[in-house]
Protein backbone atom coordinates (compact mmCIF):
# COMPACT_ATOMS: atom_id res chain seq x y z
CA UNK A 1 0.00 0.00 0.00
CA UNK A 2 1.46 3.50 -0.86
CA UNK A 3 1.02 6.76 1.25
CA UNK A 4 -1.42 7.20 -1.81
CA UNK A 5 -3.70 4.40 -1.26
CA UNK A 6 -3.06 5.15 2.66
CA UNK A 7 -4.47 8.70 2.72
CA UNK A 8 -7.26 8.43 -0.03
CA UNK A 9 -8.43 5.36 2.48
CA UNK A 10 -9.14 7.65 5.36
CA UNK A 11 -11.82 9.77 5.53
CA UNK A 12 -13.87 10.56 8.46
CA UNK A 13 -16.65 9.48 7.17
CA UNK A 14 -19.45 12.25 8.11
CA UNK A 15 -23.08 12.16 6.38
CA UNK A 16 -23.47 15.24 4.21
CA UNK A 17 -27.09 16.44 4.73
CA UNK A 18 -28.96 18.55 2.62
CA UNK A 19 -31.06 21.26 4.31
CA UNK A 20 -34.69 22.18 3.19
CA UNK A 21 -35.18 25.85 2.34
CA UNK A 22 -37.33 26.51 5.95
CA UNK A 23 -34.35 24.89 7.63
CA UNK A 24 -31.85 26.61 5.89
CA UNK A 25 -33.08 30.01 6.48
CA UNK A 26 -33.93 29.50 10.10
CA UNK A 27 -30.35 28.73 10.58
CA UNK A 28 -29.47 31.66 8.20
CA UNK A 29 -31.69 34.04 10.35
CA UNK A 30 -29.44 32.97 13.78
CA UNK A 31 -26.50 34.50 12.53
CA UNK A 32 -25.46 38.06 12.25
CA UNK A 33 -22.13 37.54 9.73
CA UNK A 34 -21.82 36.16 6.52
CA UNK A 35 -19.04 36.14 4.22
CA UNK A 36 -20.06 38.17 0.47
CA UNK A 37 -18.30 36.24 -2.61
CA UNK A 38 -18.57 38.11 -6.00
CA UNK A 39 -16.52 38.19 -9.23
CA UNK A 40 -13.79 40.99 -9.88
CA UNK A 41 -11.63 40.29 -12.99
CA UNK A 42 -12.49 36.98 -13.16
CA UNK A 43 -11.19 35.48 -9.60
CA UNK A 44 -13.29 35.30 -6.41
CA UNK A 45 -13.11 38.05 -3.92
CA UNK A 46 -14.55 36.92 -0.36
CA UNK A 47 -15.10 39.05 2.87
CA UNK A 48 -17.53 38.69 5.92
CA UNK A 49 -20.57 41.30 6.35
CA UNK A 50 -22.93 41.95 9.56
CA UNK A 51 -26.06 41.36 7.91
CA UNK A 52 -29.74 41.38 8.69
CA UNK A 53 -33.11 39.75 7.14
CA UNK A 54 -35.64 42.15 5.86
CA UNK A 55 -38.68 40.39 3.77
CA UNK A 56 -36.98 38.26 1.52
CA UNK A 57 -33.96 39.27 1.71
CA UNK A 58 -30.71 39.91 2.80
CA UNK A 59 -29.36 43.45 3.70
CA UNK A 60 -25.66 44.01 4.19
CA UNK A 61 -24.03 47.92 3.89
CA UNK A 62 -21.05 48.34 2.55
CA UNK A 63 -18.25 51.37 1.79
CA UNK A 64 -19.48 53.21 -1.68
CA UNK A 65 -16.05 53.57 -2.87
CA UNK A 66 -14.83 50.20 -0.93
CA UNK A 67 -13.99 47.11 -3.19
CA UNK A 68 -17.76 45.37 -1.67
CA UNK A 69 -19.35 47.74 -3.78
CA UNK A 70 -18.23 45.64 -6.88
CA UNK A 71 -20.97 43.59 -5.93
CA UNK A 72 -23.78 45.64 -7.35
CA UNK A 73 -25.32 44.26 -10.18
CA UNK A 74 -23.37 41.35 -10.52
CA UNK A 75 -23.69 37.44 -9.45
CA UNK A 76 -23.04 36.94 -5.42
CA UNK A 77 -22.86 34.23 -2.89
CA UNK A 78 -23.45 34.99 0.63
CA UNK A 79 -21.70 31.66 2.70
CA UNK A 80 -23.05 31.92 6.30
CA UNK A 81 -21.98 28.73 8.73
CA UNK A 82 -21.25 27.47 11.85
CA UNK A 83 -18.56 24.56 12.09
CA UNK A 84 -17.57 23.14 14.98
CA UNK A 85 -13.90 22.02 14.87
CA UNK A 86 -13.84 19.59 17.91
CA UNK A 87 -16.97 17.57 16.99
CA UNK A 88 -15.74 18.28 13.38
CA UNK A 89 -19.09 18.72 12.58
CA UNK A 90 -21.45 21.79 11.14
CA UNK A 91 -23.79 23.30 8.94
CA UNK A 92 -23.51 25.76 5.93
CA UNK A 93 -26.03 28.23 3.93
CA UNK A 94 -25.71 29.67 0.80
CA UNK A 95 -27.59 32.10 -0.80
CA UNK A 96 -26.74 32.89 -4.74
CA UNK A 97 -28.09 35.69 -6.40
CA UNK A 98 -27.51 39.01 -8.12
CA UNK A 99 -26.59 41.53 -5.79
CA UNK A 100 -29.02 45.17 -5.79
CA UNK A 101 -29.02 48.50 -4.29
CA UNK A 102 -31.70 49.24 -2.29
CA UNK A 103 -33.90 52.25 -3.79
CA UNK A 104 -34.06 55.49 -1.18
CA UNK A 105 -37.90 54.14 -0.99
CA UNK A 106 -36.72 50.18 0.24
CA UNK A 107 -34.61 52.15 2.43
CA UNK A 108 -37.33 53.90 4.94
CA UNK A 109 -39.03 50.80 4.69
CA UNK A 110 -36.55 48.97 6.09
CA UNK A 111 -36.81 50.38 9.87
CA UNK A 112 -36.02 47.92 12.61
CA UNK A 113 -34.60 45.74 9.92
CA UNK A 114 -32.08 47.87 8.80
CA UNK A 115 -28.03 46.87 9.21
CA UNK A 116 -25.70 48.65 11.38
CA UNK A 117 -22.18 48.14 10.13
CA UNK A 118 -20.21 46.69 12.92
CA UNK A 119 -16.49 48.49 10.95
CA UNK A 120 -16.15 52.11 10.92
CA UNK A 121 -16.28 54.28 7.78
CA UNK A 122 -19.58 55.93 5.78
CA UNK A 123 -20.82 52.60 4.99
CA UNK A 124 -23.88 54.39 2.57
CA UNK A 125 -24.33 51.80 0.24
CA UNK A 126 -27.28 49.47 1.54
CA UNK A 127 -27.04 46.06 -0.73
CA UNK A 128 -29.65 43.61 -0.86
CA UNK A 129 -30.04 40.04 -2.03
CA UNK A 130 -33.03 38.10 -3.05
CA UNK A 131 -33.15 34.65 -1.25
CA UNK A 132 -34.40 33.08 -4.48
CA UNK A 133 -31.62 30.48 -4.25
CA UNK A 134 -31.12 29.14 -0.91
CA UNK A 135 -29.11 25.95 -0.20
CA UNK A 136 -27.98 24.31 2.73
CA UNK A 137 -25.99 21.32 4.02
CA UNK A 138 -25.20 19.62 6.95
CA UNK A 139 -22.05 17.71 8.01
CA UNK A 140 -23.51 15.13 10.56
CA UNK A 141 -20.50 13.24 12.29
CA UNK A 142 -21.06 8.99 12.08
CA UNK B 1 -33.81 63.58 9.53
CA UNK B 2 -35.33 61.06 7.67
CA UNK B 3 -35.03 57.47 8.25
CA UNK B 4 -32.22 57.23 5.99
CA UNK B 5 -30.02 60.04 7.45
CA UNK B 6 -31.03 57.76 10.70
CA UNK B 7 -29.38 54.97 9.45
CA UNK B 8 -26.57 56.25 7.67
CA UNK B 9 -25.84 57.77 10.66
CA UNK B 10 -25.79 54.66 13.09
CA UNK B 11 -22.22 51.88 12.54
CA UNK B 12 -20.79 50.13 15.59
CA UNK B 13 -17.17 52.07 14.52
CA UNK B 14 -14.99 49.11 15.17
CA UNK B 15 -11.36 49.42 14.36
CA UNK B 16 -10.89 47.53 10.92
CA UNK B 17 -6.71 46.85 11.06
CA UNK B 18 -4.71 45.26 8.38
CA UNK B 19 -2.75 42.04 9.94
CA UNK B 20 0.78 41.71 8.26
CA UNK B 21 1.73 38.35 6.70
CA UNK B 22 3.46 36.67 9.71
CA UNK B 23 0.10 37.20 11.72
CA UNK B 24 -2.18 36.30 8.99
CA UNK B 25 -0.55 32.76 8.40
CA UNK B 26 -0.77 32.59 11.96
CA UNK B 27 -4.28 32.79 12.72
CA UNK B 28 -4.98 30.49 8.95
CA UNK B 29 -2.39 27.87 10.68
CA UNK B 30 -4.78 27.63 13.98
CA UNK B 31 -8.50 27.05 12.09
CA UNK B 32 -9.11 23.51 10.59
CA UNK B 33 -12.27 24.85 8.15
CA UNK B 34 -11.68 27.71 5.68
CA UNK B 35 -14.24 28.42 2.89
CA UNK B 36 -13.35 27.80 -0.86
CA UNK B 37 -14.93 30.85 -3.09
CA UNK B 38 -14.52 29.80 -7.02
CA UNK B 39 -15.84 31.21 -10.44
CA UNK B 40 -18.35 28.82 -12.04
CA UNK B 41 -20.59 30.39 -15.19
CA UNK B 42 -19.37 33.61 -14.12
CA UNK B 43 -21.20 33.41 -10.65
CA UNK B 44 -19.09 32.71 -7.33
CA UNK B 45 -19.71 29.70 -5.45
CA UNK B 46 -18.72 28.82 -1.46
CA UNK B 47 -18.26 25.79 0.08
CA UNK B 48 -16.34 24.97 3.58
CA UNK B 49 -13.62 22.92 3.21
CA UNK B 50 -11.42 21.23 6.28
CA UNK B 51 -7.98 21.86 4.97
CA UNK B 52 -4.46 21.21 5.77
CA UNK B 53 -0.76 23.71 5.79
CA UNK B 54 1.97 21.71 3.79
CA UNK B 55 4.96 23.98 2.89
CA UNK B 56 3.63 27.08 1.92
CA UNK B 57 0.35 25.91 0.52
CA UNK B 58 -3.53 25.30 1.61
CA UNK B 59 -4.34 21.51 0.94
CA UNK B 60 -7.64 20.15 0.85
CA UNK B 61 -9.62 17.08 -0.64
CA UNK B 62 -12.92 16.96 -3.26
CA UNK B 63 -14.58 14.66 -4.86
CA UNK B 64 -13.39 13.95 -8.50
CA UNK B 65 -17.07 14.56 -9.85
CA UNK B 66 -17.89 17.12 -7.11
CA UNK B 67 -18.13 20.85 -7.79
CA UNK B 68 -15.12 21.40 -5.95
CA UNK B 69 -13.21 19.86 -8.70
CA UNK B 70 -14.33 22.62 -10.80
CA UNK B 71 -11.90 24.98 -9.06
CA UNK B 72 -8.54 23.40 -10.24
CA UNK B 73 -6.42 25.55 -12.06
CA UNK B 74 -8.88 28.40 -11.64
CA UNK B 75 -8.19 31.45 -9.47
CA UNK B 76 -9.68 30.90 -6.25
CA UNK B 77 -10.53 32.66 -2.71
CA UNK B 78 -10.19 30.74 0.71
CA UNK B 79 -10.95 32.45 3.18
CA UNK B 80 -10.67 31.63 6.89
CA UNK B 81 -12.06 33.70 10.32
CA UNK B 82 -13.15 33.91 13.63
CA UNK B 83 -15.58 35.88 14.38
CA UNK B 84 -17.74 36.86 17.57
CA UNK B 85 -21.01 37.76 17.66
CA UNK B 86 -21.11 39.30 21.22
CA UNK B 87 -18.31 41.29 20.86
CA UNK B 88 -19.20 42.24 17.78
CA UNK B 89 -15.51 41.35 16.52
CA UNK B 90 -13.19 39.13 14.81
CA UNK B 91 -10.70 38.50 12.19
CA UNK B 92 -10.77 37.11 8.78
CA UNK B 93 -7.82 35.78 6.16
CA UNK B 94 -7.89 35.38 2.49
CA UNK B 95 -5.48 33.68 0.29
CA UNK B 96 -6.32 34.27 -3.14
CA UNK B 97 -4.15 32.21 -6.18
CA UNK B 98 -4.74 29.55 -8.90
CA UNK B 99 -6.08 25.80 -7.36
CA UNK B 100 -3.49 23.12 -8.11
CA UNK B 101 -3.95 19.45 -8.23
CA UNK B 102 -1.60 17.74 -6.12
CA UNK B 103 0.84 15.65 -8.51
CA UNK B 104 1.62 11.53 -7.30
CA UNK B 105 5.10 12.39 -6.01
CA UNK B 106 3.78 15.80 -4.07
CA UNK B 107 1.05 13.63 -2.84
CA UNK B 108 3.44 11.24 -1.22
CA UNK B 109 5.51 13.72 0.40
CA UNK B 110 2.76 15.06 2.07
CA UNK B 111 2.27 12.38 4.98
CA UNK B 112 1.29 14.17 8.60
CA UNK B 113 0.02 17.07 6.36
CA UNK B 114 -2.31 15.03 4.50
CA UNK B 115 -5.68 16.43 4.76
CA UNK B 116 -8.95 13.82 6.15
CA UNK B 117 -11.96 15.10 4.89
CA UNK B 118 -14.46 15.26 7.28
CA UNK B 119 -17.05 14.53 4.83
CA UNK B 120 -18.06 11.11 3.35
CA UNK B 121 -17.43 10.14 -0.36
CA UNK B 122 -13.83 9.06 -2.62
CA UNK B 123 -12.32 12.93 -2.16
CA UNK B 124 -9.94 11.42 -4.53
CA UNK B 125 -8.93 14.58 -5.65
CA UNK B 126 -5.59 16.87 -3.46
CA UNK B 127 -6.36 20.47 -3.83
CA UNK B 128 -3.60 23.12 -3.00
CA UNK B 129 -3.44 26.59 -3.18
CA UNK B 130 -0.04 28.48 -2.67
CA UNK B 131 -0.17 31.08 -0.24
CA UNK B 132 1.21 33.76 -2.17
CA UNK B 133 -1.19 36.49 -2.05
CA UNK B 134 -2.39 36.44 1.76
CA UNK B 135 -4.29 39.11 3.24
CA UNK B 136 -6.02 39.46 6.83
CA UNK B 137 -8.38 41.71 8.41
CA UNK B 138 -8.98 42.30 12.00
CA UNK B 139 -12.20 44.09 13.34
CA UNK B 140 -11.32 45.81 16.92
CA UNK B 141 -13.95 46.86 19.13
CA UNK B 142 -14.21 50.59 19.48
Amino acid sequence: MTAHDYWLAMSRGAKIVELDRAESLRLLAAKKVGRLAFVHDGAPTVMPMNFTLAGDRIVFRTLAHGSGARAVDNPVAFEVDDIDDFLEAGWSVVVNGTAELLTEEELNQLREHAPEPWAEGPRTLFIAIPMDQVSGRQLVPR
